[in-house]
């Protein structure tokens, strides 16, 4: 998917919301223990309850890893499946992969050959020929972690590198390696306060935004902040949706949560969508 | 496996080379291709022949997961096979992990439970809750990435940040997040002139180091500066040994080489084994 289409999917859609699947088996309603792959039927049955509220889906890779062969199993049946939404969602290994080049490589393969993702995360501790690999997929998407969510951001993000902190330097240099039409940049909802800052060093990128909900961001002022002519965000919910009931009507209950997700974004889609 | 029997396993073997599995079906003897999983195959071929020679294993990841569900089944064979000699081989996932608190702890399940490895490399840009989790396993180790090998390593690792290079402020302070008996770091070897100094911040922390043969590390100058009295090193080759010859000698040839670093390697053992 390039970029054009990316937008076109939210404009349509009304919604930069991305739907977390961070599904692991001892998270789910007890009922669907009965299928054979309860992992795939939750994900399945979250899917069709949101496809027309959410404008992508983003495994979270390390779920399905936890549980072994029969995990992969399951991410790979709901890549099919989302597979025959393609055009209509936007989808993200959340992977936060990276490594020397060959084997960068080698992960590209994994996720852009053996599975059809549209994104990847990816780490930038590594430079450069860590993340090149990913880029060389046309219509492919590297999502390079720049300012991330969590408390452990602290401790090296913020480091004064004497040209900008850590986590400008890496928001800087990566734009030598791709353009906004292949790379975008992890920022996280917890810190709203740096979203102006990180707009102005990369004012075209789009920004996967995880940390609303669960983690404490808070729209309004990641909207304020992030938003550009072009939408530019996409923002991640993960538990608040898929895990907002755990009995029989979780669906139900997710597509109420994630409407509600979306209508909290609906006031800033007139704000780009005339573009 | 704790850091008193790592050490004995060294003195034993009287070797601290690391033979690394980066295998991947296209890169194996073409022979092997008859068997139901050539990979595994040509991975059980590979530690047959180096089990007396070699300390450890190290699969990367990135080859495995390239060929899908396959690739997974593989890896966990060859985890399987290597459980055989468990106490008598360290093993490495070379997997570069590392996410928010919830989601390493996920990828700590997928390393330590689904599949038995000693170790797993961890990527330090989130910081500390993303490498927390991995720590919590008794006996298993974090390999935190130091300074890598590779040519993106200069984008980075060597930011200074006020108070030392970016990598040295990563080893500086995960020292606080654990113990040279759960902890090591990854240097790589194409970095020789970093050594004596990475020594002296982390004098008691085992490195692991990558780099050696096909990315043109020194093995005489990392053992000069990178030793202490516990060994403190393991020596990562993969393609100089694993792929030494693509014919039906390639187990063989496999031997040959990693014998010729393991010799390499000899004249350094007195320097520590006596202790």
């Amino acid at each position: 998917m390039n970029k054009k289409e990316l937008y076109q999917l939210i404009v349509k859609k009304k919604s930069f919301l991305c739907v977390g699947l961070d599904t692991h088996i001892d998270l789910i309603p007890k009922h669907l223990l009965k299928y054979p792959d309860p992992v795939f039927e939750f994900n399945k049955a979250i899917i069709d309850a949101t496809i027309d509220i959410a404008m992508g889906y983003k495994p979270n890779l390390a779920f399905y890893e936890s549980m072994g062969l029969k995990g992969w199993e399951s991410l790979h049946k709901t890549m099919e499946y989302l597979g025959k939404f393609k055009g209509e969602v936007f989808t993200i290994a959340d992977a936060k992969r990276g490594d020397i080049g060959n084997t960068s490589k080698m992960y590209a393969k994994a996720f852009f050959e053996q599975m059809d993702f549209d994104s990847v995360t990816v780490a930038p501790y590594m430079g450069e020929d860590s993340v090149k690999p990913f880029l060389e997929y046309k219509d492919k998407w590297v999502i390079l972690l720049g300012l991330t969510s969590n408390k452990g951001s602290n401790d090296f993000q913020f480091l004064e590198t004497g040209n900008g902190k850590l986590y400008e330097q890496v928001i800087t240099k990566a734009q030598q390696w791709g353009s906004p039409n292949q790379l975008m940049f992890v920022v996280g909802a917890t810190h709203p306060e740096e979203f102006k800052n990180i707009r102005s060093i990369a004012p075209d990128y789009f920004y996967l935004v995880p940390g609303i909900g669960a983690q404490g961001g808070d729209m309004d002022k990641i909207c304020e902040n992030g938003l550009n002519d072009q939408c530019g965000l996409i923002i991640n919910s993960a538990r608040n949706i898929i895990f907002a009931s755990t009995g029989e009507d979780f669906a139900a209950a997710a597509r109420e949560s994630a409407l509600k997700t979306k209508l909290e974004m609906g006031k800033f889609i007139p704000t780009f969508s005339h573009q």
